[in-house]
């Protein structure tokens, strides 16, 4: 019997589930859920139907576990503690800082209804996660780096799009090739926000906008710019959709650490990404997780985890002796 | 109360666990056993004890976990599933192809003494492992790529020390540099053994020793260089001794992978370790696995277990909540 996966949301993220469900053979999309009027809705996959978002909770029996793909912002806050009293669920929640309380929430709710919730998957939070947790169990005398990119950056892009005068844009973010091979060298840099990374804008403006003050507006916006060595380009909105089109992300964890005596010798432990489709690998991860919840909840297992609290052949469709076997 | 460390057998390895011990405050060291004669043993660290090997077992309710440092041809299928009747153990087995038998036969001993063993450890297998295991399961769509190196292989240096004429020699495996960019690149090359590594030798040799005789013998090895292009040069015993005596090694675990409805994405996950030290390295991945065997112990679980079956949380002296806090 298959591992029956419900969307809860269709956008990029629940298209990349919808994606990631057809390349496990132990896995069959069950449903998909949206707040949108459900016969405005295509799926992709024959035979799958498009449900209201409130219809979910009475197809709890036909769903082992449902996949959430709203926003951290507002949606995932009080989706994932609701849900999570019906079903299996897991969620990419992504703001770093309320990660405390949303475990606590979504704790409370899962041991009372003896369901997982699996919280923060992905890659930042997630695989990235797993990486700084594991370089650090292993090399307790050292320093970690995070770089991201290049990619695209949606909350850039839309601080761009906000500019007076702009019609479009989409904002790369580029790790510093220098900043990365002094890191690899062993050198343990201290390195400024400027230094990491550096901000591409490709950006479309409206005819006879004024490009000097909207380039200006960009390069000293506060937060976002200010602190980045930024470039513009301005572009038309062909050029945009033809070659600025895809999510492509990425980046790299690394954890430069010393071992022996007297710390002499130096270990470069470096994790990296580069993804074609941000939400594609995102979903790729959850879905991955998803089996993990499933096969833990089948076990007795109840109450919020992360990545961290999951042994990794949860993940695998393979049996332990065929793992031991082929990937040890 | 620290976790108190044993170790079993006194090289490079146990050296390192030595070293490791220091680095992280939960821990101390017990004592260290040898098949030596303990008087002509000195250990690095102030107050430890050298005992004999066989006096172990009698010391059983003073050490947590035993790190068993022995080699994988003779020493570890004999130690393992003796040493887990009495201790937590942790090793590092590494003849990929008897992983399973060795598995099966700690386990046994293992659940009948309620320890745990946990085999495999290191970084290859261990960290390359898990990183397999990873980004199996979020790309199943995809093909792996191992490379080695640059490091020392002791195998082949050895190889090298039993030809005719030659005192010492050190044999580097050194991965071939436009390989890694077309794996990377995404194209998913096929590529044969000569392709992907490259073999350097530094070999001293007896005065008067017929050079051309002793690097055709070497290129030509079966198994060893035969397949694949090796580079030998002859150098002086100081020359060896001031250039070539580390013992660095690292190498990369690189997984192409395609998603979306057509396969039309593509990603790569890629992981790489630099390592002055390969034993302290490795050593360093023990310990913090000898803590996850602690704590697992402690609640209750029994039985062999490898990196598959470790949450990662494990370990890390961090807590729960400080993980989620800090590296989430």
């Amino acid at each position: 019997m298959k591992i029956r996966i419900g969307i809860m949301g269709y956008g990029n993220l629940g298209r990349g589930i919808e994606c990631a469900v057809k390349q496990n053979d132990d896995m069959e999309l069950a449903a998909v859920f949206t707040r949108r009027d459900p016969e405005t809705v295509k799926v992709m996959t024959d035979g799958v139907k498009v449900y209201k978002a409130e219809d979910a909770v009475s197809m709890k029996d036909e769903i082992d576990v449902l996949i959430l793909c709203g926003g951290s912002a507002t949606d995932l806050p009080k989706q994932t503690p609701e849900y999570v009293k019906y079903f299996n669920v897991i969620d990419s929640f992504d703001t770093h800082a309320k990660i405390p309380e949303h475990f606590a929430a979504v704790d409370a709710a899962a041991k009372e209804s003896g369901k997982i919730g699996i919280i923060s998957v992905g890659w930042d939070p997630g695989m990235f996660s797993l990486n700084r947790l594991y370089a650090n169990a292993i090399l307790p005398d050292g320093t970690d780096y995070t770089f991201w990119g290049k990619g695209v950056s949606q909350g850039h892009s839309d601080a761009i799009r906000r500019v007076e005068g702009v019609v479009d844009a989409r904002q790369y973010t580029v790790p510093v090739e220098s900043a990365l091979e002094a890191v690899r060298s062993g050198k343990n840099p201290e390195l400024t926000t400027r230094e990491k990374h550096t901000r591409e804008c490709y950006v479309v403006v409206e005819e006879g906008a004024d490009k000097a003050r909207i380039e200006n507006e960009i390069k000293t916006m506060p937060n976002y710019f200010a602190d980045y060595d930024t470039t513009v380009h301005f572009i038309s909105e062909e050029e945009l959709k033809a070659n600025h089109n895809g999510i492509p992300h990425g980046g790299f964890v690394i954890r430069c650490g010393k071992t022996g005596m007297n710390g002499e010798n130096n270990h470069i432990i470096e994790y990296s990404l580069k993804l074609d489709s941000n939400p594609e690998f995102t979903s790729s991860v959850l879905i991955a997780y998803a089996r993990a919840a499933y096969r833990l909840n089948n076990e007795g297992v109840s109450g919020c985890k992360t990545v961290f609290d999951i042994a990794p052949a949860y993940l695998s469709k393979e049996s332990g002796e065929e793992l031991r076997k082929h990937l040890l």
